[in-house]
């Protein structure tokens, strides 16, 4: 007899659709993928042959230092005692559901949420509840406190937002106030095409106790599986164990291969160009996306990550959309995966522009555009 | 407020030994690690650039072919369609144990068991019990009737024993019986010293699910964390899903490495050179084990795998020895730490050979049996 919880595991409609898109002649828009060229100077010598031997579960030492100083730029100044090496950022979303959810454990989370980390919470068990950022606090009374609040702050997938320091301060004194830990991810932070806030939320904490995560997947590469965790020192021993049950510890190779990048002298100006591919990649997305879809839809500008989210008008659903637009061998993501309620907003949708590169962003967007346009009328 | 479960957490026993024993003046037959210079013939050039983006959830498909090409060879005919890459195998007990295990929910694992394996379980909240090799659905009855039965039935950590062809029928049968699916875990079948039966004993089930999984953390390199499994058909599906909740995938610099190995020509050298070494160090240790604790302690000679078993006479205490064997900068695993019941067998303990070199290993085995010769009498 398998498990309560796995009985509520499904898989990820994302996932089904990645298997799509590796067709050549698919445009799209569904992932998260990083431009597929932006991978090219990242060539390193091979690792040293005693990394083939068990390591740490923390971490590679030199690897967990150089992290350290950077978060401690960042105001979160654990150190390198209190930076835990992950297989990847979705490892953080497990281990932190593990620490802190049991069935029915209360977990606020943005409206919308990254899909991947609602589908851990759930499959724990745990109560999903949204909550309202300019007063985050407002349902946390009584039984209704939650036990973990989950955010991304900075150009948060999938709606792209980057919360203002005014919102930031009045999380973590919110957190603070009703003693509610803060789980802070963190991955696209670097990817800046606008100056905006970006100091963590857990760097304003007085009180409460927090994980913040970060991730080289967006910057250096996500075939590595490499992210990090910091947290609060009541946390980070229980973390570790987590990690250690685990998988033991990360793979060496990768934590050697991005220690290269770390410490490359061209690591600032790599980083530079990323950026500037990407801002234009969005500016060419956004030009795209007003020709095809005005009056059809609506969005902001993202100013940073990697995702448009728009919300179709005229009653247009995007799953029905989605439907017709994967004949055509277009795809995107429908909005209500990141839902808690997929029903509350079935016209959104999130779109990707790091990956498809401006010929094909221009034909899908026109694709999506025509069929909105011709859209059947509903019976 | 944390998890239920968490609560139970404790880091490992071998965990806290293993970086005591980074030092350089300690002995240690505390982990399980390979050989330190069983590496100098793993280098190979660096991966191709296209393994940096995002790869599929179930593993690179060259290596799931290569690897479902030799479980077939094993009876385990499932195809590349059911392997699951693994970041490393310590990852699959916590996919099973996510798969199987509320709690309360009945495992039956073998005393001694895996400690890492023991350690998932309770996390998880299983009620484990032991069962007897000769007669494993003995206690199977009824509310008794476990959900899943966790073995290493070839050299198994850490009692090194090999399962006879009748024992590995009789818990097949078992588990087809009474509908108990089976958890086969097989790190060290390829370090055979001497010939043994080594068929799986989930190629000899009928009808219960089966999930079998192998590392190769004892025969390419730990420090790559990678792993396999296999599963029945009922199961696999969810272990996917499983898989993409805990890290999305395995990282790609591992995959890529293991499959250069597993294609190299010299491969089946290499692994002959590995085994003649180990042959060399378990016999080396037990000529030792018979000069130094002759008298002082029982153990058999294992037919493969990385582990001594012994059991202290004269009422000595592993724990006790341990205490006095720290000062003197000799480590080893006490036996409790493998069993449902630590009180049940205070006088075993696990010794590796693999890792201390010949003089390290007589140097240390001389300490304790001097320290067993002067042991303190107990008020």
């Amino acid at each position: 007899m398998l498990s309560e919880r796995v009985r509520d595991l499904h898989g990820s409609p994302v996932r089904a659709m990645l298997s799509v898109s590796q067709q050549p002649d698919v445009i799209s828009f569904a992932g998260g993928l990083p431009a597929a060229d932006s991978f090219a100077d990242l060539a390193y010598p091979p690792p040293p042959l005693d990394l083939m031997q068990y390591g740490p579960t923390e971490g590679e030492p030199a690897l967990r230092a150089k992290i350290a100083e950077e978060l401690a730029e960042l105001g979160l100044d654990g150190g390198a005692e209190r930076v835990l090496i992950l297989s990847g950022s979705q490892q953080g979303v497990d281990l932190a559901a593990k620490l802190f959810v049991d069935r029915g454990t209360g977990v606020a989370v943005e409206q919308p949420a990254y899909l991947a980390a609602l589908q851990v919470f759930r499959f724990f068990g745990a109560a999903l509840q949204g909550f309202d950022r300019a007063d985050p606090a407002a349902g946390w009374a009584g039984a209704a406190r939650p036990s973990l609040a989950y955010v991304t702050p900075t150009f948060q997938n999938p709606s792209g937002h980057c919360w203002s320091a005014a919102e930031r301060d009045g999380l973590a004194q919110a957190c603070d106030a009703a003693g509610v830990a803060l789980f802070e991810d963190d991955p696209y932070r670097d990817l800046a095409y606008e100056p905006c806030e970006r100091r963590p939320v857990c760097a304003r904490l007085k009180r409460a106790s927090w994980i913040y995560q970060g991730s080289f997947s967006k910057t250096v590469a996500p075939g590595l599986r490499l992210g990090f965790l910091t947290a609060s020192e009541d946390l980070f021993p229980h973390l570790v164990n987590l990690k250690q049950a685990a998988d033991l510890h990360t793979n060496r190779l990768s934590q050697w291969f991005v220690l290269q990048y770390l410490n490359d002298p061209g690591r600032a100006q790599r980083l530079g160009r990323l950026v500037g591919r990407y801002r234009r990649r969005r500016d060419l997305f956004a030009a795209a996306m007003d020709r095809h879809l005005g009056g059809l839809a609506d969005w902001g500008v993202p100013a940073g990550g990697l995702f448009f989210w728009a919300t179709l008008r005229s009653g247009a659903r995007a799953a029905d959309l989605l439907a017709r637009a994967r004949r055509r061998k277009v795809l995107f993501t429908p909005g209500e995966h990141f839902l808690i309620s997929p029903e509350a907003e079935p016209a959104s949708l999130r779109l990707n522009f790091s990956h498809a590169d401006e010929d094909a962003a221009d034909r899908g967007l026109a694709v999506l555009g025509e069929l909105l346009r011709n859209r059947p009328r509903r019976p």
